[in-house]
């Protein structure tokens, strides 16, 4: 396979689903989407980006999943953890005819099972999902989130691969003083900070985001400004990049300068409720008792959530909220991310990544001091 | 918005969209996708990388546009070009009642379209569009192309980004000799490439593509090996470069050394087809014919595709191929991507971006010549 595991690793997943799925008398998983598709067969691939072409895998009850894909992907595929690889020429043809057949073979009138729960997409178009179930009367439902309790807990590769990227980009974090400083715009900043994620050994950098200014930053979802940076700003980034597949997720904060004393002890604040979170997360606990022992040190919580599972997307499984009562289960991935507000409509962000153990968590981030470094 | 386009750019689609909508009887559109949410709304962000927290537009029959968001999101939105933002605490909530509500009374019982052809996704949970159409009773059918018939035709300042994105990633290409050389293993080289794209200006790297060796490459799939180039091997790196909000998507052939005569030949023959496809572009003619002029110099078609449309996506609209007959208009940007076989096994591709104009296209990438440079 292209991902680079051992066979070892999708046949233990594999095994592990069909049991699953034999409790819940589904004749097979039909998985559409990225993640999905390689977390049972390896198959890793930038050419997802391309909307153009639908990749199927068929996971039946008994035996090795079967490929389900575009001829230009075939060969590449052949080489994954599959039983069996059957291509169409795409984007010519649609593929749901072979589709329909092979699910039809291999479910043999049970129902199928789709990943259908929060954070889940189909990933192939409405109409061709609409024919699947109409014209061929395929029972398509959801998958009893047989496949994302699977994802949550990550083997020991797994956890290492993690490991690498968050530790790739503790050595990019390092060096930010390189790339930032005032009178640089935050674009640039982006750009320089993404330049030395790459020097450091990341594969790519999916996703990257941050904010500055001098009571913190408005929010953490707009792209880069062109506005540079000042003296006294507090400059946060936070990026998943990735390395072998595999995402981290975590920011820093930096004191641009000399800043404002109240800021690192918001800083230190947001440090101190990691740790709260990092105490709390045993496993036995729930996802919302980790989110409560966080955020008793801030003082409350406002909405959102305050941490979330990652692996092989930026965000994916368990959120560190009140209403989610997941079981925290050693090999899970979380990352811990406090917020607060510093002004009116300002708030200061702070995110580190773990891994539950059977004991204390180990911290894959290199954890951050309450202290700002300054740039 | 964050996009930075004027308001009369969204203006003019969101009319354009009623217009059609009116003929066909739909009473909204619901818009999943980062790409569609986007077109008409001005909302650019890498948040979207997240996968837990659906974003969801509506566009009524008349008026302003209606964002159902997350609330971590509303403020951003509500700068965008958009009359209202309703928003729900994500993840907790799924936002789904608010959304259903929202179409109620924005479509008046008609029909809401959704993007459901080829290249489209939904991108909302599976068991939550089901309950869309099952509690809610919505009838959410497709769009009738309408959004991938208005996307398709660029504005002039959207034909400006996909050329500066162009323009950025040929620079980059100009300097592959930095980063790539005989020795170096094609892992490096992507990582290397990376940077110089962003050093010359990209805002990010989402898809990046290569292959190399001595009779060209297997595939255009894989991700990079581990694997050192050596003399004689031709080197591709094909980029989905992002600036602006908008993908370039070109690639380059590069001789490690001197490479066999032969191998120049067949790049002077694919650079040949793809001046075809330039010479064959011309408004008025179909996505078919424009295949058949560069299939012609290449001795014939041999499946797949020869090319795509690209703009917000790496790949999206039309496909240079037999069966796409979809007429070429002033204003679609086209990928010219011949392919063709070196020896059994082994292949190798050439890429360029082209926009349609009532006479000539507009190369946007910097065309090729036919011998491949020295590295």
């Amino acid at each position: 396979m292209t991902e680079g595991f051992a066979d070892a690793e999708y046949d233990a997943r594999v095994a592990a689903a069909q049991a699953r799925m034999a409790e819940e008398g589904l004749g097979a998983l039909l998985l559409t989407d990225a993640a999905d598709f390689r977390y049972f067969s390896g198959f890793l691939t930038a050419f997802w980006e391309s909307p153009c072409r639908p990749w199927f895998l068929v996971v039946p009850a008994e035996g090795a999943p079967v490929a389900v894909v575009p001829t230009i992907g075939a060969p590449v595929v052949a080489r994954c953890r599959v039983g069996e690889v059957r291509d169409w020429d795409a984007p010519a043809g649609d593929g749901i005819g072979l589709l329909a057949d092979t699910l039809r073979e291999l479910a043999g009138g049970a129902p199928v099972g789709l990943p259908a729960g929060p954070g889940t997409k189909v990933r192939m178009p409405l109409a061709d999902l609409d024919r699947l179930r109409a014209a061929w009367g395929l029972a398509l439902g959801d998958d009893r989130g047989i496949v994302a309790a699977l994802r949550a807990v990550k083997s020991p590769a797994e956890i290492d691969r993690i490991a690498a990227a968050c530790t790739i980009a503790g050595r990019a974090f390092d060096r930010v003083g390189e790339v930032a400083a005032a009178g640089v715009s935050l674009t640039e900043v982006f750009r320089g900070f993404q330049r030395l994620l790459l020097e450091e050994g990341a594969d790519g950098v999916p996703y990257l985001a941050g904010g500055a200014g001098p009571h913190g930053y408005a929010d953490v979802i707009s792209p880069a400004a062109a506005v540079p940076l000042q003296l006294g700003d507090v400059l946060m980034l936070d990026t998943g990049a990735v390395s072998g597949g595999y995402f981290c997720d975590f920011d820093r904060n930096f004191a641009v300068g000399a800043v404002a004393s109240h800021l690192h002890d918001v800083h230190a604040r947001l440090v101190e409720a990691a740790q709260a979170g990092l105490a709390a997360a045993r496993p036995g606990a729930r996802a919302c008792d980790v989110c409560a022992a966080m955020a008793r040190e801030l003082g409350g919580f406002d909405g959102g959530r305050l941490g979330h599972g990652l692996g092989f997307q930026l965000t994916e499984g368990l959120s560190l909220m009140p209403g989610d009562e997941t079981v925290l289960r050693p090999g899970m991935v979380v990352t811990l991310e406090p917020v607060t507000g510093v002004t009116r409509g300002r708030i200061m962000v702070h995110e580190e990544v773990i891994a539950i153990t059977e004991d204390a968590p180990r911290a894959l981030s290199p954890l951050a001091g309450p202290r700002m470094p300054e740039i």
